[in-house]
C-alpha cells in the first residue's frame, strides 16, 4: 500500500493520493496525509500525525517538507507552509499556514507556529515555544523552552505587529517579547523577561519590563575556562555542518574588526 | 458503520454503540467516542481524538457537546462537562469533568481546562491556556497564550479558591492570577504579570507583584487612527454574530451614561 | 492477539513481540509499545501511546513500567528510563530517555521530562512542567503548572548543571528555576518567580529576581483554622498511603528538635 514503490508506508496510515512523497520517504502508524502535501526525499513522518491539515486562511500552495526532515509523532501541518531540508521536529508540534523556513530548522516537542512567519536557516527552538503569527526570526536564532512571541499590541484586535529576532540572538525560557520589538542581532534575552523595547545587537535584556544589562560579552562560560560565552558561535557547534561553522568564524573576525 | 444512515464516522474510529450523535455528526480517522456522550447536530470531530474519558470524579452525567461545534485533532473531553453550541477548539485540548459552557466557547490549540470551571457565552482562549479547577469566566472574556488561572492558596491543601474573570476582561500572555482573585468587567491584565489583588472594573494591572497602573481608556489603537483600545467591544467584533455586536453597541452606550 | 492469555491489548495496537507485559498489562487503542520495554503487572496504558521510542542517546536498557501503573492517552515514553510501581500520568506527557524515578511518581498532563533525571519517591508534576536534563528532584516534591527546570548557564553551551529540589520542596506555577540552583528541603518557591539563587530550607523565595522573603511557617492555611500551611504533609495527605503518613509525622516531629 505504499505511495509508490519507493516509499514506506505504515499499513494503517491514511495517506492521499493527491499527496507527493519523494522516495524514501516514511510514514509511521496512525498517519495522516491529506491532499496537498509535497514531501521530500527520505523524510521520516513518524506516527500519530496529520500532514496537510486544510485550512480556508491558506492561499492553496501546498505543505512542503524538505528532503532529509524527521517529523515526529503527533505533530500537526497545515497546507500552505513550507520548509527546507533538514527540518527536525519533536513531538506534537503544531505548524499553521503560510509559514517559510529555511534548512534545518528544529522545533522541540509541543512548539507552536501560529503562521504567516518568516525563519531563517539553522534556527532552534527548544520545547514548547509559541510563535505568533508574522514573526521575523533570522538565521541561526536560538529560542527557549516557554517563550511566546506576542503579536497584538492591544488585545483583542486587527492590528498585527511581529516581533523580529536578529541573527544568533538567544531568547531565553519563560519570556515575553511584546508586539512589533525587534530582538538585535547575537542579543541575548534573559530568562523570564518581558520585553517591550527594541533589544540592540549583543546587548542583554533582562527583567520585568525587561532593561538593558550590559554587552553579551561581559557574561564568561561556566565550565572554569574563562572563556566568554557570547558570541556563542566562538565555542558551540554541535548539530551544525562544518561548512557552517567555517562560515561563523569568518563572521564572528568581521564582528571583531 | 454509521452510527445511523445520517452520520460520517470514519472506519478506524471507535464509537460506542450508546454513544448519542445527532444528524449530521461527523468523526475522523482514529477517534474514540466512548459511552456517555452526547454529540450535537453538524459537529465536527477530527481525527486522534477521545470523547466522554470515564472519570470517578464526575457526577455520571454526560459530556454534552452542543450543534455545529467542531473539535480538532488530538483533543480529549472527560464526561460530565457540558458545551453550548458552536464551541471550537484548536488541536490537543484537554478538557476535564465538571465544566459547563455557553455558545460559541473558543478554546486555542493545546488549552486545559481542569474541571469544575463555569464559562459564559463565546469566551474566547487562545493557545496553552491553563484554567484552574473552580474558575469562573464570564461572557466576552479573552484570554491570550500561557496564562495560568490557579486555584490553592496554600498548596498542596484542600482549599480551592477559583479566580472569577469579568466580562469583556482581557488576560494578557504568560500572565498568572492567584487564588481566589477576581479581575473587573473589561479590565486588562497585561503581560507577563501575576496578579495578587482584584482588579477594578475597567482598570489595568501589571508587573510582578501586578499593580494598577491606570484605566483601560489610556490605551490607543496602534494602527494610527488616535482611538482608544479600549473597550475593545467599539472596535473588534471579527468572529461575533451581528446580533452579539448590536448588543455590545447598547452595552457600551450604557457603560458611558 | 494479546501478548499473552493474561493481558489485553486492544487489536488495533500495535505491540512489539519483543516487548515485555506482565499479567494484567491493559494495553489501549492505537497505542504502539516498541521492542525494548518492561511493563509491570496491572498496568494500563491507554489510547494514543508511544512507548520505548529508540534513541541513540539511550544506553540500550529497557523502558520499566512498575507494576499498577497508568499512563494515559497521548503519552510517549522513550527507552532507557525506569519508573517505580504506581506511576501515574496525565495526558500526553512526554519522558525522554535517562531518567530514573521512584515509586508512584505522578505527572500531569502536557508534562516534558528531557532525560537524564533522577526523581525520588511521591513526587508529584501538575500539568505542563518542563524538566530539563541532570534534574534532581528528591522524595515528595510539588511542582505546579508551567514550571521550567533550567540546566544551560550561557545557552547555548555544552555546560548542562541541573537543578535541585529538596525534599517536600514546592515551586509553585510559571517559576523558573536558574541553573544549577538548589531549593532547600520544605523549601517554597512563589508563583511566578525566577529563582538565581539557593533557596534555604524551609524557606519562601519570590519575585523576579525571587529573593527570600521569610520562612514557610508565615504562612496560614486560608480555610479559617489559623493552622500553618507549611509543613504541607501536617495537613495535607490526599492521595498518599498510611504508611507514608505515619512517616511524615515521624518526620516533622523530628524537624522541631
Amino acid at each position: 500500500m505504499s505511495q509508490n514503490d519507493l516509499t514506506d508506508i505504515h499499513p494503517t496510515a491514511l495517506v492521499s493520493p493527491k499527496a507527493v512523497l519523494a522516495t524514501g520517504v516514511r510514514v509511521g502508524p496512525f498517519s495522516i496525509i491529506h491532499d496537498n502535501v509535497n514531501i521530500g526525499a527520505d523524510t521520516i513522518i513518524e506516527s500519530h500525525c496529520e500532514l496537510g491539515v486544510k485550512t480556508p486562511l491558506s492561499d492553496g500552495s501546498a505543505l512542503k517538507i524538505g528532503a532529509g526532515s524527521k517529523i515526529r509523532s503527533h505533530s500537526i501541518f497545515y497546507e500552505g507552509s513550507s520548509f527546507g531540508e533538514k527540518l527536525i521536529t519533536g513531538h506534537r508540534v503544531t505548524v499553521r499556514e503560510g509559514t517559510s523556513a529555511g534548512i534545518n530548522l528544529q522545533l522541540g516537542t509541543l512548539c507552536d507556529v501560529q503562521g504567516d512567519c518568516r525563519i531563517g536557516d539553522y534556527v532552534r527552538f527548544h520545547s514548547n515555544v509559541h510563535i505568533g503569527r508574522k514573526s521575523i526570526i533570522h538565521d541561526f536564532v536560538w529560542i527557549f523552552p516557554y517563550v511566546v512571541l506576542t503579536n497584538d499590541p492591544t488585545p483583542p484586535s486587527d492590528t498585527l505587529l511581529g516581533c523580529e529576532i536578529g541573527e544568533y540572538a538567544i531568547v531565553a525560557t519563560m519570556s515575553v517579547v511584546l508586539p512589533g520589538i525587534k530582538i538585535g542581532r547575537r542579543a541575548l534575552v534573559g530568562a523570564h523577561a518581558c520585553v517591550g523595547k527594541d533589544v540592540p545587537d549583543n546587548m542583554i535584556a533582562a527583567g520585568v519590563p525587561a532593561k538593558i544589562i550590559g554587552p553579551t560579552s561581559n557574561i564568561k562560560l561556566r565550565d572554569g575556562s574563562g572563556v566568554s560565552a557570547y558570541p556563542w558561535t566562538s565555542h558551540f557547534s554541535r548539530g551544525y555542518p562544518e561548512s557552517v561553522v567555517a562560515k561563523w568564524k569568518m563572521d564572528t573576525e568581521s564582528d571583531h574588526d
